[in-house]
């Protein structure tokens, strides 16, 4: 078990890097044997939110399903990631405040340009000739954080320079014990 | 935290004692310093089903939820008490397969005519009259579990003894260590 749970929560557009990010900290996690969940979009979206569309209305109860899990799990000392893009402030600072001190907002940040050109799942180009409707960024809003916990701007840095950042900040707060992260280099 | 995560996964009719076991259960832990969660039906209806109703689909469907948080939580040593009616029996051995050996059925079992007598709720007096449809017991199929690992029989065992015998189960099964529950007196 880590020293105490904690909800570390990628937001921005798709193809930003939450979810390589994410899966980076997993490994970290799992390398010092620290049991914990991802919750990833595409798993929630089939196993809580089935039948849910992309209106606001639908994202937001998304986000909220999300939010509970992440809060029974983390109030448990289980660290919970999640990935999802979350693009609404409100409802994202719901959750902030129901989880309370363990919630860690990092803010995946790249240029739209930049994630039309890297277009891992192929559905910029499709948003952009209105194939697919209410696409984050494209037809539908992404509102930033105000006050992330962190910011990783994937336009400058790389992956792992990311994943160190993040790595350094659960350390320094203590969710993730110094002596641990030593044991395997990584403090 | 318990030696391992387990769920308790109690079924029966609307009135039968669930509530009341699942709360005698959770006490107990509590006393030992156990974290642990119950998922009551009417908590997970709000924050995972909401607009979700009571057909057949849809109840199946808020009993995959359920079963999909314990099942995070059980797995990382977290033990979890639901507690909703759950009336289908195979959406119940789905998520008996799902979380494995740390699913523990418990089966509350009591007849309809003394549920309707007591009533907790006001709802058989409705559901009778017709002004509540699709009501278990009632107006809807209730299937009794085949093989549960424990049956508790409310019309002939008070609660008390009722959880008495789901804590000898949980420490003979070593959910609950031993040592721990004779620090209380409750082995």
């Amino acid at each position: 078990m880590a020293d105490k749970g904690f909800t570390l929560w990628f937001t921005g557009l798709s193809g930003a890097g939450k979810t390589t990010l994410a899966n980076l900290i997993a490994e970290r996690l799992a390398a010092l044997r620290i049991a914990h969940e991802v919750l990833d979009g595409d798993v929630v979206r089939t196993n809580l939110s089935k039948g849910l569309g992309f209106s606001k209305e639908d994202r937001d109860t998304n986000i909220r399903r999300i939010g509970f899990v992440a809060k029974l799990l983390s109030r448990n000392g289980v660290p919970v990631i999640t990935a999802a893009i979350s693009p609404y402030r409100a409802v994202r600072d719901e959750v902030r405040k129901s989880i309370g001190p363990g919630f860690i907002e990092v803010y995946v940040k790249a240029r739209l340009e930049t994630v039309v050109k890297r277009d891992v799942k192929g559905l910029y180009e499709k948003a952009l000739k209105g194939e697919v409707k209410a696409f984050t960024g494209v037809s539908d809003p992404y509102e930033e954080p105000l006050s992330p916990e962190l910011v990783i701007d994937t336009d400058v840095e790389n992956e792992v320079q990311g994943a160190d950042r993040i790595w350094n900040f659960l350390v320094e707060k203590g969710f993730v014990a110094a002596e641990a992260a030593l044991a395997v280099g990584r403090a």
